[in-house]
């Protein structure tokens, strides 16, 4: 890594964002955008015209979670956003730390332990691997619900119960949702087992209708941004390890192209 | 199990013995301890005059941590009060979750993830165990502080490091004591990692300087009686299933005197 | 699933298929292929004139690992080949019986525990996956090797160490190829510590230049179809429910064009 | 530790002490018994006129199995013989040597894989622990038989089933026995299912009635001796560093002594 970058990074008032200026003032130079080579924007990311008129072309930017409009609108001003927020491996480690987050709030919002108890988890994709693995070894009875052939294999591989959903959601006493739609409703809030806890991890608007759920005294809560809430310093961390790996192939397609 | 018992459950402003109550209630039948043939008494425990004049010769008594007085005192009066917590599984059970406890507490009060941070245990008993188990199922990196020989053969077999200790405190993110002697004083303090998190397990007074701590400005927290605080339900299950497993025992004399 | 099917099973004389036979013995009718519904053809799979001549079209024929050349000589007959090899839910359960292959290789060819020693795992793919999770539980200090970023972010996840290969294959007890390439040629057999093992699983020719390890005498095995050689029951059950799965969703097909 | 101890290792057609040797030439002079401090004598142990002849009462000689008859002739010569197979390390760290031979043994002994096999332990002490943790790293469904309240506690906590034993030996693939008394009789011989697989590690005579077994057909193996036969490697740099901790501790009691 060339050790001449300046970065700007902009929206500190967010915790995560502290902890990545900490992070990357222990190696590069700091400064204000006009000075910069780098700009890293607030994340949760919104293009607005003040932060516009900070971008120069010669600037790498870098943003988190861009919108399609966003990035056409930085294009029409000559800017490209680099989405740190759309590379594979931020969301495979952040799957981690929304896991423990998950884990945090299942032991704080129950009386029991996780140790014995009996947990179902919708959808077996970053999170639900992450949550899936953590909370067996934590002693849990982990059943998953996925519906491809090849994730019910992967389940039953690594010592999980295929959940096979007929029974509903009875019998469990804590259910975690990692699918991104609207799969729990009326009728499965209904069958859940008196005292039981369902957490959402679903970006908005979730997986459970949280209407039902508060008019049948269902115990549900809607997690998002756990990241960045539970762990801020190692979110920091992730973000800057993939902003480098970006700027690692940025280079090498530079130099590719320069021979 | 005899279905013939009855119960008499004391101390119930405290939440696992609410439980206790409502589990004890799915099988037998409850009542004032003038009617009942097994009594069981508050956690912690304290005999009082009020107590004493509850208990009656004819009845089972069952009493957790009790003092070495208490007991001589009850005997005086013809009662034998069968110390629950006196028993190892209840021991090793309890362990569990006092570990889940603490893993809560070390989750929320950083803001780094589990998984790789870097943690020592000192102490392998019970509760050491129980968390270097878990903590490794997090992806920590648990490093684990035992005197004995054979202690240090068992963290090697389970794959965590033998903390030396030359090295003092430093170089961890996160302290976990579980041993009941001051060990932990201001030298020690004075070479902790800065933002490190010190979490004492050990009975009061702990194994913390927590005066040299709070001068020095090391965020250490003196965690106890984690049971009944995070997993009251399932603390009231263990209570009960040693409870179990002590009157069988009983029984079991019993009908082996009487042949 | 329907009950009336009529199976045979060709191609006894390899250990899983007589396994296969016995299995689905338990549920169905078998026969001779003329009056069978389905037949299963033998696995190593060539199709031969033999083979053509026991089959009709109003059959479903299940073969594994089918060449292009085989599926269209059958379909020009009027036939269907299903290949239940091409399933990837059977991959990944045969990745299972593979990595425990390859750990009872690595176990009974060298003169030291898994415990503790040194693994280096070429690839992080479905065997790749399976093996290291296993050997970790062994005790076994993993180091897995993957290109991708998001391959690496996984192993990161997972607890293994990133290999990073610069400094070759030196420093490790047991290497253990999943990638089918020649990856490992004479310049990294010579640097390979003396004594150490090198396991090849990967499909004909192999990932290993084996003349080469035979002149520089590295212990090296090319450990090939070791499902059906270590748990010949086990590969049955699999390929069995594969078939079964694949039958299923046939039936649906059926019924959904029906409609 | 000192440099200038001078070792004689007797006994060297033992794979075990070829290694052995080989691992303290490393760091130490060697020579025979006459010139040398510390002499390390065969295992297994038989003190006989010839190894008698050999020591002198200057030297520090280690053994391992001593019987107390030995013991007593040596002393009577003037000679203490230091059993490391005596000490607990020991005893822990060959434990999981052991499981890894009853693990590649139950590998090689059945078709099926050990992920999703039935597996009882009888006994859970350090080769039980080092199994069940194993085994079920490996996916195997596995319980375990012991009698204590205090070792079903820590099965429990450790997340595998308490075998109750009223169903006796029907239901399991694989039995393995740690237990040095003869549990398994005739009875639980006949009651086993069909094609399942029997391992004593109990040493001799073992815990099964092998006549009964070979009568009734089953697959019953006494494996004895698995540490030196799997791993011999690590079996002796186990020993040697059982051998070094003794060392150290004489030297602190003889400089303790001195102060």
């Amino acid at each position: 890594m060339p050790q001449d970058y300046t970065f700007a990074v902009l929206g500190t008032e967010d915790e995560r964002f502290k902890e990545l200026r900490k992070l990357l003032r222990f190696k590069w130079k700091e400064s204000e955008p006009e000075h910069a080579s780098i700009v890293v924007l607030p994340l949760p990311f919104k293009l607005t015209d003040d932060i516009l008129a900070c971008l120069r072309p010669e600037h790498l930017v870098f943003a988190g979670k861009v919108s399609d409009e966003d990035k056409m609108r930085a294009w029409s001003a000559g800017i490209t956003l680099y989405d740190y927020y759309a590379r594979e491996e931020l969301d495979i480690l952040n799957a981690v730390a929304t896991a423990e987050g998950a884990i945090e709030l299942a032991s704080r919002e129950t009386d029991i332990t996780l140790w014995r108890s009996k947990i179902l988890i919708l959808g077996y994709g970053r999170v639900g691997t992450a949550l899936a693995y953590r909370l067996k070894g934590l002693g849990a009875c982990v059943s998953v619900y996925a519906r491809s052939k090849a994730d019910k294999a992967r389940i039953d591989v690594y010592g999980y119960q295929n959940a096979d959903m007929t029974g509903g959601l009875n019998g469990y006493d804590i259910i975690i949702n990692t699918v991104p739609a609207r799969i729990i409703r009326r009728g499965e809030l209904s069958r859940m087992r008196s005292g039981a806890l369902l957490i959402d991890l679903a970006s908005a608007p979730g997986g459970v209708d949280f209407q039902a759920a508060e008019e049948l005294g269902v115990h549900a809560i809607h997690a998002l941004g756990l990241p960045g809430k539970v762990a801020p310093r190692t979110s920091a961390e992730l973000i800057r390890d993939t902003i480098f790996n970006m700027l690692i192939e940025l280079e090498e397609n530079v130099n590719a192209n320069r021979d």
